[in-house]
This record gives structure tokens, sequence and C-alpha cells, in this order.
């Protein structure tokens, strides 16, 4: 490709523009750049969403040719997609987000970058169209209202396999060690915040295993829906200008390039019309991110001190304590990561959901705000439960001298004296010791209501573990 | 039951409260009253949620009395329970959802109630709590922290399959019926609100019959985790004070009472400190709530007119028109009130979610908040699914005259002329006639590019329904 | 008036109408129950609207009687007009939040309530329209379109200024007299939930006052433009059929009447086709829940305990501790009403924000649902405050012992003997008490590196209270 | 500096870390990198956070050479932080938003790179940390737990004067010049999407001039807490390590280097541990984001068609159109990219909303979430107001032709013959029209109850315009 600071002249209806020669990109593109000056660099396209173009290109140049397009046009068609969705093309992508609600321009920069590829490859002049139209050619069969969903699917499908299931995974299989390694540690339960019967640390880490447990079921739950594939709808759902069986077929060439069940969406004109099966997704992550809140803010709470807090929990040091203040000052900041990405999800949604409401006969458009939110929530949500679990969780160790003293100090443990001395008498036992500073059992010996063996025989932490 | 402006002295350890004598609710009730004061009547816990606790109380009384509770007491509270899950009690149940967090007030309420009006079976005298203990028998085996959360599951998932359910499939099918009504009758798309090629007013609604459909599976893939009960798990989710075999037992008697498979939570832990399964049904309901926003909004669009309007749709009349404006003014009311709900449960969910995820540690304390935004959520959708059934959708009438104007007057047509004349041509005929006001047939025979014959041949918008 | 089991016939033009006898209220009242059965009783338009009704049809009486409405008829419309807002016929109100988007059968409601009470009071027969009719009397020179938005903003005013400023004022007080009574306490700061350098109790709570102080400030400064009226605009804020003066005088009534600053709106077609100004207000709220949240957050964890939490502060004793659990279970039952009505409020403001952003042309029709949640969240925040100030904050005590012991105990401390023998020691001595358990002074001693006078007059903790 | 694939050893507590010789950074920043991998590149933090760190870091440096420090250790910070708020170090900063979320990192980052730049503007050794201490030096008297919220609100107030102000002044200038532009023209009003009485175009928009003025002043109105600066807090809020005076001369520096009018916090307790102040300017910008929504589907709604919409607006064309459909179809891109940032920033708010109600104690460590959504919500709405000025609402035409049109077929035309034969006529003049789809003057000659000549001289919807 000729040098950075060249340009080509070419044309679109509006007049010339001037296109860099070493993009592949053209006249359409650049016309988006400068109608769409908003966010900047940052608020590019995901490449997710490319590559699910390139993945999407690729399957339809193939069912093309059987359906008669020239095969050395869908050979190189097919070779610069694959180009597209490896992401070596990333470079040629500058559209922005906030664009058309269709997502047409990212089509289009799709279809100038595959063409052009494709031109170079098979020999011919950048911009000149031919031998491989954008239009005509990588375009065929489709329109941006088909192919911008198909790609949404596409790309939240694959970040939901890659990144968001085997990160919840990981994090639910550390969590579960966790609950077993501390399934021993008797310790005091809290409702309320405040003080309450005992549990295992490893029941209370059960919790959250579940909880994880049932996020990754939500997400699965939630992606039979994402499956479907609107290509072959073209501009409003019924399919002009393709060809019967090319939407099952472009299904299952996706289904194949990507190892995923991609299916041709049952109903085309609610696959444009709507994003619901994107709303549910990001409804199942809003959950998870319920979830990851709860787990996080525990962890931090119950790794709290190291003298002023609850301190059951070490948690892992991983980066020098702070500048100020000398020794032992360890920051719970995997848990800070999860909180805020957490937050983060739950206004995600509330953006998707939007979006999500307010489509118009026969199309939505807020497709690109749409998928950019999601891809950012299963994205977040993968990375952190790696990092929150590499970093934190795995590393977590129960502080049982601690655990032992609350527990031991603990008032509620006179629930097990009631059947034994009756609630009154427990009562003022619990009431003496929290008045004296005492433990009960010191308080039970003075009170002379038992003794000390008597004391040891019933009061066991251990036989409040479960019902009888 | 005595006289309304008397009372009766009951007591708790903060010293003596009245209480009215034509009430069956006691000093923890009465407490709760006078500490907040908060929203009026209102914000009163939602009924089902005491519809609810009838339902477990009578199940844990059933229970219970396997496991040893007198028959005679166990009657009782049966009988009691019943009258409060039949709603007879409803004015004794004053508490308003910004109570303790747990729901413990309410769980006490019912518990007053009922034994109480078991006492009054039984001869006894009301606030004796003898023969039958607020807390040793009606809550035998249970905490609040167990039984609110099995109150929540029951109420929730009895709003769903009364109120939710048949109300999104009447609605389903009202919208399928129309679809198949219309399903010859041709109109113009729109995309980008603009307009676009032909489909058929039935595709146009077969979207919507979609969502509705997609949504009640949403809404059924979220129940198995509401179908789990936390009862069994008392107060830390241990199961302290119960007995094993009692989680299964009552689980097996709610579900037994409601007709609904409800199971005992697998993990109780989870069960009381997280509400997930909350969150995820409302995350279901909001995204119908999208889908009812889309349809909604489509309709009265559709609808709109009667002269300046797209008009393509005749909504019944309901109401009498603007007192102001003589003649004929149809509001879509109907449509409004589905918008307004779709928006309430859009705001609904962000409240569950913010409470979903602040738990701490064994107990989720924002459990009242939670349940009514639910029960709200599920009621207003299932009342307004049906009330746009019946008072709009039923009524819809296809104009079928403005719509084949419309439909004939597009200049999109002329995308059926591509293969024969070409693009360029096809694009002169479709602006000279936007420049000239005129049909495309005018333009085109004008244009000397076709005969009148040849357009009739060519331009048909019923081939432009599918792939070829 | 008659019975309560008998009907009179009225009609609208679809037919006759049974409307009860005992009932002031319409055919179109009527009309609106059978077609908007949605969500029961608890779903009834707000009583705040209707009383802000009452008023604005009295100022509109007043004012019309200066532009030549028959005194008497004038004076029977501000009789019955009062009763309204004097919430004397709140019975006379069925009609539900979900109706018409326009509020429209709000308006009409109140307007046959009105003509019948005042057709009642000059002896006339209730339905006959005659001598006062609904529309050409009681909602003269108005329209739905411009009296239901001027019944929302007279409504939320007065929320606010009766039920929010006050509650939100009581809370502020309340924690600046506990600032202050605190201002000696040195306590332990905790950042990341970890221990940090000390600061005075009071001082903590001086930023709880700041953000109630703000949070007065900010909901005030939403008002100047909730004090703006629509009323003037009538059908699509041109004004037509009302009088020029009409507008200015009515806002000049209503704010004469209800002692506050209304105003007509400058522009009646924004306050018609926009809620934007209850929006601001809501987005204020939710910033005073924000705070409200982290206010009552930090109470409870400070107040946890009473022997395994933080347990720094003690929260008054409000109710009966547990059922199971003898002896001091204080539960923080204030603050969790606090945090749920926190969790709502933001609901409630996304809610808001949908319905406010999907105006459409001349008019937003999510005016009930806006203005119901507006409402709730006015009221729930100030009830809220109120409780939480009586029933939680004037009673809280400094645990002084336990408060000085982690004061004493802790490793951050060491900070202060940075300037004296360095950061490298001061970290040795920290280190060396975290890992044997031991107080700083201990370990510094027993290291060598200070005497035990050295260590008390160089680590002051009110020295470390501010800059130097 | 040296090559890009060599690396320097330094150390932190934890051990040797490879730092890339060709950047200032340090360890912990490499230690970040590591800690914290999240989301990639496009989640970096925000350069608007690292440029006002810059000028904190400058502030800071004059102030405490004030207070002692070698004035050319201040001078050489000084330099390399002018070049750090220029933008020209931005490769320099690679840590992401979710790290610790007091933004310690940052902080950190933010030393290391000055401490280094300052270290080779003397002529010193990278990663020496001699003779610019990254803690001593360029943290000096500073705290991440102060910097970070400073810099917060000083990034916020610069996006929100140089990006956001400025872009709704641009619209509503534009919006004004067409509500003159417009102000003869009279069209059909509509409300409920139905056909109401008329108004001018003029009337019509000077709602949006409203709406964005009054979104200016909510931006504004927000902007004092903004201004206030936590600087001088230190870790907690006391100042602990600060000098008497450095927190108000930061501010006053900050001021003069900015021109914008910080002052430091009044009370800087709540200043590190809430973050009302952004919460609050998140619901100004939220409450814009309504009013854009609102106005962008109204232009588009009324500029649809060509044929089949309502056509009352010509929006100009940006884009080429539809690559199948030839000829005109000119989709409102502008008026979509609008709506989708609209989404977005009531998302962003919910976020910003979730991470200001959990802060903890002294410290809210949700901060560089919260700031990287502000951010967002400020240029997304500045930006999109700028494009949606210059590429659609300066180019809007009135379509005059089709106004008018619409206007003379109105039915509500009707309402002015009420006065001169009666409601009831009038109204069967409109139903009769409506019947027969013809004009009103042609049913009412028709129907005998006027003549041409009064038709024209009663029904003049220039005098429907206002009050009387």
């Amino acid at each position: 490709m000729a040098s950075q600071d060249s340009f080509r002249i070419e044309y679109d209806t509006f007049g010339e523009l001037k296109v860099p020669n070493d993009k592949y990109y053209g006249a359409q593109t650049v016309r988006s750049t400068m109608n769409f000056k908003i966010g900047g660099v940052s608020e590019r396209m995901p490449v997710q969403v490319i590559r699910a173009f390139g993945i999407l290109k690729r399957a339809a140049a193939e069912v093309n040719q059987d359906y008669g397009l020239d095969p050395k046009i869908a050979n190189a068609i097919i070779k610069a997609a694959d180009e597209v969705s490896e992401g070596k093309l990333n470079d040629h992508f500058p559209l922005v987000v906030w664009q058309t609600g269709s997502g047409t321009q990212t089509n289009m920069n799709v279809n100038e970058v595959i063409s052009n590829r494709a031109i170079e490859i098979m020999g011919g002049k950048l911009g000149s169209k031919d031998p491989v139209h954008p239009n005509d050619h990588v375009n065929k069969s489709q329109s941006s209202n088909d192919t911008f969903p198909t790609a949404m699917h596409i790309a939240a499908a694959q970040e939901v396999n890659e990144v968001l299931l085997p990160g919840l995974q990981k994090l639910q299989d550390a969590l579960e060690a966790k609950s077993k390694e501390f399934s021993q540690i008797i310790k005091i339960g809290r409702t309320h915040t405040q003080d309450a019967v005992p549990l295992t640390l490893g029941q209370e880490f059960s919790a959250y295993v579940q909880q994880i447990k049932y996020g990754v079921a939500r997400i699965k739950s939630a992606m039979p829906r994402v499956y479907e594939l609107a290509a072959g709808g073209t501009a409003v759902g019924t399919g002009l200008n393709t060809r019967i069986g090319f939407a099952e077929k472009v299904a299952a060439k996706v289904s194949s390039l990507t190892g995923l069940p991609f299916i041709t969406a049952p109903n085309k004109f609610e696959a444009l019309a709507a994003h619901d099966a994107l709303v549910e997704l990001s409804g199942a992550m809003n959950t998870v991110a319920c979830s990851l809140m709860k787990i996080a803010n525990d962890i931090r709470f119950l790794g709290s001190g190291p003298r002023s807090g609850l301190g059951e929990l070490i948690l892992p040091e991983n980066e020098p304590g702070s500048s100020i203040m000398p020794g032992r000052k360890v920051n719970p900041t995997q848990c800070e990561a999860v909180t805020m990405v957490a937050a983060q999800v739950m206004g995600n949604h509330v953006a998707v959901t939007v979006g999500g409401s307010n489509g118009h006969f026969e199309l939505n458009v807020f497709k690109p705000m749409i998928i950019k939110n999601v891809l950012n929530s299963a994205r977040l949500l993968g990375d952190v439960s790696v990092s929150f679990t590499d970093n934190c969780v795995v590393g977590i160790q129960a502080n049982t001298e601690r655990i032992n003293k609350l527990m031991n100090e603990s008032l509620m443990l006179v629930t097990a004296l009631n059947p034994h001395i009756g609630y009154d008498k427990a009562a003022k036992i619990a009431k003496t010791a929290h008045k004296e500073g005492t433990t009960l059992k010191e308080a039970a010996i003075k009170l002379g209501f038992l003794t000390s063996e008597q004391f040891d025989q019933w009061v066991k932490p251990k036989d409040m573990l479960g019902p009888q």
C-alpha cells in the first residue's frame, strides 16, 4: 500500500472525498467520519463487531457462491473477510458508535474494506470497485438492516462464550474450592449486620458459589434467542432481494465458522425491529452484577481491618500499601474493581433497556449503542471475574484465630441453652455478659445457672449448623 | 370482636401498648406502626405477600403437626391461616413496606393475627398467647429470615401465574389473530421512520406476536429459581431449630396448596442472603416492558391521524373525544397506559437491582422493597396486557384505503424496476416523481422509460414480500 | 346523598352508564373505570394531585369570574373546589394512574365532582350539568393538557415544601447536633473499609451534615422550574380559547392560595410537551437518595455488633430483639427503611426519566406515571428522614470505650513516628505489632526504638486531626 | 529515551519488575497493569483525568514551594506536570479504570511519570527517584484520597465548560434561529400523536429552545458544588501531613490555571467520602438527555416520509441514500446519534448513581468508574449537540406545501365554528368531512350551515394561535 500522507480521490453522490491511500475504506466511511465527530477514538465501534462482520461476510460469500457468485470474487472476499475477522485490518475501521442507528455506515465500512482488500488480492486498483464491488458483491443478498443485527448477535455470543462464561466458571470453581477448604471453620453469622447464630465459613462461601453457578445458568438461558440471526431479512424483514434458503445457509455457515449453535431467526421482522434478545442478555448480566456486588462487598467487609474491622478473612496483598502509613495496609482493590464493574453493568443495562424499548416500525435504530453496552458488560464481567479469582479469591485465607475469638465471645450462642435452662435464664445470661463485657460462660457460672462442664456440653457451635 | 373504639393493653419488652380490640394483631405490629410512619396507607405491604404468608403458615402448621405439634393447635392455626390466604383478614395488616428490611415485622404481624384468630377459634382470650403462641406455635421451626423470602417467592410465583402470564398469553393470541387477519394487506414498510420497501400488515404484526411469545418464554425461564423456597433455613440458612425434613415437607405442602412446582432451595444461605432470583424475574419483566413499549408506540403512530398522521390503523374509540374539539378525536389511551406501565416496570427493575445488589453477609435486608416492586411490575404488566387487548388490539382495523394509497404513492417501489431498466433510470424516475409530486408510474411514462402496461407488470408489491 | 346501592343513569356518546348515587363523579369517570382495570385501588391517582386540582379549579373559577363567569356559579365552584383541596371528597376519585397519559380522565373526574357538588350546593340535580357544567364552567378556559401539568407542579411543589424539605431539615439538624456532641471523640478512620488515620466522630458526622445540607440546596435549586405553571396553554400551548391574562392571573391565585412562588410558565409549549422540570426534581431527589444510602450504611456498620461488629455506635433499641435469640440483638431497622427508600427513589427516577424522554410533539403523555413517581419519592424521602431522625439519629450514642480501644490498638498511628525515628523503623514497629498481636507501644519499646514516655509524647491522635 | 524493547528493573515491596525504558512510569504502574487486566485499551483512565492531574500537580508544586520545597525540584515538577496537562505524555498512562476504587494507582502513575520526567529534565536517572521522588516531592502534602477526587472535579468542570456547555449553547442558538425563521408558518398541532388545534412551527421549535436553555441552566446550577476541590483533605479529610492554608492555595492556583472558579471544599470529609456533586451533575445531564431525546424524536417524525410519513420538515441529506432503494431516502441519522447518546447518558447516570450511593466510611471507592461515566456523558452530549446542529438543525427546511395541506385538511379547525354555529353543527360538519373524506369547508357548504365566505372569515388558523 501507498505511503501514509497520500490520498486517493473517491466520489459519492455528494462530491469528491479524499481517502488516505493506506486505508482500505472508501468514500462512505470518510463521509461518516466527517458527519459524526462524536466522542473520539475511544468511542469506536467495538472490534468484536468488526470481527463478527468478517465472519458474516465470509459466510455470505460462500453462500452467494452457491447461488452463482463468481468463485474468483467469492474467494477474494473470503480471504479479505478472514483478515477482518482475524483482526488484521482493525486500523481500517475508524467509525464511532454514534452514527446511524442501524449501523449502516459500519456495514459500508466493512463492505469497502473487504472489497478493496479483495480487489488488491485480485490485482485491481483500490477504490475502483472492480472487480469486487462493495455493494453488488460483498453486500450481496444483504442489507445493513439485517447484517448489523447479525453481527451484533455473533459478537455478543462470542464474547459471552469466550470471555464471560469462562470467567464466571473460573470464579465459581475458585469459590467452590474455598467453600470446601473452609468447611470446618465455624464462625459467627451476621444478619442486619448484627451478630447472629453460627454457620461455617464454608457455608457462607457456598452461597457465593450458588450465586455464580446460577449466574452461569442465567446467561445460558438467554443464549438461545441470541443465537438467532437476522441475516436473510434484508431491508425490512421480508428478505426482498435475497434467495430462498439464503438465510438458513448463512446461519449454518456462521455456526460452522464459530462453533456456536446459530440458527436463522424464525421471525425476521422481530429480529430487525426489536432487540429484546440483547435486552434479555443484558438483564441476565445485570443479575450477575448484583451477585458480584454482594460477594465482593462481603469479602471486603469480612477482610476489613487489620485491627478495627471484622478481620475474619485475610486477603492477599497485591500492591504496596499506603505511602503515608507504614506497615500493613492491604486494600481490597480487587473487590473494588468488581463492585465498580457491577455498577457499570447496571448502568449499561439501563442504556440497553432504553434503546431496546425505542424501536419504531420495521427497524430499531439504537443498534450500535445497544451492542456497545452489551459487549462492554460481557467483557468487563468476564475479565473482572478472572482478575478477582487470580488476585483475590484463590489467595483468601481464613483468620481462624480471629474467627474463633468472635465466635466464642458471641452472645448469640446462648440460644443453645434455651432447652436446658429456659429462655428467661438464658436471656439473663446474655444480658449480664453484655453488660459486664464477659463471656457467656463466665456470666452463666457467675449467675449460678450451670457449671462450666454443663456449659461446654450444651453450648456447641458445631451442633448449631443444621436442623436436627 | 369488641367495638372499634376500645383497646386492650398488651406488652412488649418496651412497655405497654394499646391494641385496638377489633384487631387480631398485637404489640409488635402496633410498635411497628409507631416506628415506621412512612408513606401512609398506599405503601402497605402488598396483600399478595399477606396471602402467601397464609399459605406458608398453613403448610408449616401441617408439617409441624407431623413433628409433634398438638393437632388442636395445628388445626386452629390452619383455619386462621386459610382466612389470611383467602384475604378475609386484610384489615389486620396495617404495616408498610418501609419497615425492617427482613420483613420481620410483617412476619410477626402474621404470627400475631393467626395466633389471635386461632385463640378465638379455640375460645381463648385475644392477646393472651394462650393456647396458641405467635412464636412458639405459629412461627415454629421458622424465622422471619426464611419465612419472608418464602412468602416473597410464593407471592411472586402466584402473581406471575395468575395475572402476568395469562395477560401476556391473551395479548399474544389477540395479536396473532390480527396478524392472520391482516396477512393479505400489503403496506409500505418504514425504517429510520422513513419509507422503505413493502411488507404485509400481517408480517408487521407477526413481529409483535413473536415479541410477546418470547416474553412469555422469558418469564417462564426465570421461574425455576423463583420456585425455590427458603423455608427451613431459619435465621442464617443453617436451619438451626428446625427439623431434618422440615424444609422439603413445607415446600411440598406449599406446592400442593398452590398447584405450583415449588421445591426447597438447594442452598438456603443463598436464598436468605441474596435475591438474585427476583432480580432475574424483574429482568425478564423489564424485557417484556421493552417489547410492550415498542408495540404500543408502533400502534399509536400507525393509528395517528385522523388527517395529519400515518393513519394506517383505525383504533377503537373507547371514550368521548375532546371536549373542546368537536368531531372525531380518538386518542390512543390504551397505548398510553401500556407505555406508562412499561416505564414504571423499567424503574421498578432498577429499584430491585439496587436492592438485590446490597445484601450483606447472611441476609439481604431490602426484602419488602424488592417484593413490592416485583409484584407491582407483574400486576401492572398483566393487567395492562388484558386492558390493551380488550380495549384496543381486538378492535384494531386496517385502514386499507389509506394503506393502499401510501403503498401506491411510494417511491420505494421503484426498486422493482432495477432489473428491467437499470438502477440509474430507476433513480431518475424516483427523483422526478419526488420533485414533481407525481406517482412513479406517471414519472416513468413521462420520461419514456416504459409503458403503463410494463409498469403494472413489473412493479408488483406482492412480489416484494419475500426472497425468491 | 342517596344510599350506596342505588344508581343514576348518565350518558356519554357511547351510551348509558350507571353512576352510583352516592358519588359526585359522572359518566366519564365511570367510563374510565371500565376501560382501565389496571392495578387496583393501590394504583389510584395520588391524593396530592386531587388536592392540587382543587386549588387550581378554585383559582380558575376566581379568574373566570373576573372575565365574566356568573358569580353564583363561581362561588359554588369555589366552595366545591375547596372541599376537594381539603381532601373531603377523596372517595369520589376512583381512577388509577394507568389511564390516558394526559391525565384527561382525572381532569374530567375533577370537573364532574366539582360540578355535581356545586350543583348540589346550588340545589340542583346531580348529573344534570345544570346550573354548573363540568366543561363549560369548571373547565372554563382550560384543557386537560394544561390543567394536569399544572396540578402536577402544584402537587410536587407542595409535597416538597410540606414533607420533603422539612424532613431533610430535621435530619440535618439532628446530624449537626450529633456532630457537635461527638466533636471531641477521636476515632480510627476507615478507607477502603480498612483502618486509616484518625479523625473525630464529629468530623465523620459533619460529612453527613454537609450531604443533607447540600441535598436541601439541590432540591431548592430545582424548584424555580417546578414553580412554573402550564395553566393558560390549553390544548397545545397556544392558549386557544382562553383569555389574555388568564395564565398570569391563575398562577398568581395559585401562588396566593398555596403560599408558594408559582408563576406562569414563560413557554407553554415546553410546559405541555416536556416534563424536564420534574425529571430535574427527580434527579435532585436521586442525589439525596445516594446521600441517605451512604449515611444509613455507615451508621449501621458503625453500629454493628454487639460483639462481632465494629461497635463504635450504639443505636437506639426500638423493637424487641430476635424471638429466637435471647438477649440483646438490636437491628438497625431505621437504617434499613432508609436504604430501601433510597433504592426505591433511584428506581422511581428511572421511571420518570423514561417517561420524560418519551414525549411526542405537543404533549408528553406519561404525565400520571411521572407525577406518581415524583410524589412517591418526595413523600418517602421526607417521611423516612423524620422516622430516621426520631427513631435513630437523635438516640445514637458513641461507644467511647470501644472507640478508644480500637484507636489505641490501631497500627496506623505509627504514622506519627515517621519524623522522629524514620519510616523504616516505624514500619518495623507496625509489622512487629501486627505479627505479634501487640500494641504499637509494646512493639516499639520491645524493639528498643524509643521509650514509653517518648511514645506517649509523639503518638498523639489529637495532633493528627488537621493540617499543621 | 531508550529503545522500545529494552527494560529497566525497578522494585517495589513485592519484588522486581521490568519497566519499559521508553516509559516514564514506574513499578507501581507496572504492578497495576499486571493485577488489573480488565477491559483492555478502550477502558483506560480518561485522558481528561490525566490532564487534570497535570494541572493539580503543578498547582501543588507551586504551593509546596511556598512552603519550602526546593525551587529547582518544584520547577522541574511544574515543567513535567505541564507536559502531562498538555497531553504530551498520554502514552505513559496505561492504567484502566477498573483498578483500585480510590484511583490510587493512577495517582501513583502520575507521580511516577512526573518524577521521572522531572528527573530527566534535571539530568538524573529514570527510576532512581533522585532528585525528584514520586511520593516525597510530587505527591507532597497530598494523598490519593484527596488528589483523585480533585482531579475528578477539575476534569468534569473542564469537560462541561469546554465541550458540554458550548455544544448546548450552539444547539440552542440554532434552534432559536429556526424558531424565528418558522414564526409565520402555521401548522397542525398534535397531541396523543393525534391531530389537534394549530400552532406555528416557530412555536413548536420554541419549546425545544426552552428545553435546551433550561438544560444549560441545569448544568450550571450543578457546577458550584463541582467547583469544590478535595485537595488538602489528604487521607481521610482531616488534612493530616499537609499545611494550614495548603488547601486554599491549591484551589486558588487551580482556579488561576484553568480560569474556572474552583474553591476548596468547605467539608473535606464529604468531599472524599461521597460524590454527590457528580451524581448531581450526572442528574442534570440526564435531564438534558431527556430533552434531546424528545427533540430528536420530534424532528425525525416531523421529517418522516418522503411520501408515507408526516413530511412537515425537510431534513438535510448528509449521506448517500440506500444502496438498494434508488432515489431519495434520507435517513435522520443525526437524530439517531442524538437519541443513542441520550440512552447512553441515562445508563451512565444509573452507573454513577449506584457508585455514588455505595461509599463507605471515609472514602467512596467507586471514583474511577464515576468520573469515567460523567466525562463520557459530558463529552457525548456536547459533541452530539454540535454534530446535530451542524449536520441537521441548521439545514432543516419547512415543507410549507405539506404543512399547509395538512393544516387545511384538518378537521380540528372546526373548533373555530363553535361560537358561530354551535358545537352540534360544528361536530356534524367534522363528522361529515371525516366520513366523506372531504374538507371541512366542503362539508360545511354541502350541509348548508354557512357560505364559503363565512367559512373563510370564521376559520382562520392564525386567530387560533393564542388567547384572546
